[in-house]
């Protein structure tokens, strides 16, 4: 595979060694990096994995409305980078952070993972630390 | 959506609740209960997950091999689940597992995600415990 440049001459092949799906997406899994706490789970394109790096800020592709989402820009909760990881398959990421604000989740949560399976139920575990109301709000 | 039952008359609304894809999978990060290191990245179809849940084994689905992956039928390394997380959207989950012999990764390491970007450059981090070798020898 050749390697690319990006507009300032920077080497690119360490986003060449990735195996895009079909859709040109790689699952990124997000934990913070104090806790251990897994936050999110979210896509990533070339541009947005790029960007992740170069602002050392979380840039994610957002499936739903097919655009970059740069994470905390509505709600001010962004994540800064502290270490990306690839798998032995180069087609999923770590991403370790500082989750600013401490709120992950658009249910105003610490994380998206707040459901447990307990006696076949999902039970919430977390509670609401801001009314999203309050975090989305005009 | 209507719940099911499983042929023992078990209530399976659970896995009704989740949001399956296009190919009937769900991605499933795989977290190392003491350490808190993530391990892998992965898929279960319905039946890996309840097999999952049933056996409180890992099993996935190999989207290479298109069958049930019961993980450490080979290697001997199974991942014991000590607690299935769900996310926001009911399309990702995270399971805590106690991970056999300290071996996640089909090349020998503790972890899959054993590259870490350093300057623009995937660097291997982690050692390789045993030789895949010895580990899936006939």
């Amino acid at each position: 595979m050749s390697s690319s440049k990006n507009q300032t001459g920077e080497n690119q092949a360490w986003l060449d060694a990735i195996k895009w799906n079909n859709d040109g997406l790689v699952p990124v899994i997000t934990q913070d990096f104090e806790t251990g706490n897994i936050l999110t789970q979210a896509w990533m394109n070339r541009e947005a994995l790029s960007l992740t790096q170069e602002q050392a800020r979380a840039v994610y592709w957002s499936r739903s409305r097919q655009k970059l989402w740069r994470k905390g820009e509505e709600s001010g909760y962004q994540q800064n980078i502290k270490e990306i990881l690839l798998d032995c398959d180069n087609d999923a990421l770590v991403i370790k952070v500082e989750q600013v604000g401490g709120i992950a989740c658009h249910t105003g949560r610490a994380r998206c993972f707040y459901q447990r399976l307990e006696n076949n139920k999902w039970v919430i575990t977390d509670p609401v630390i801001k009314d999203p109301e309050e975090i989305y709000k005009k």
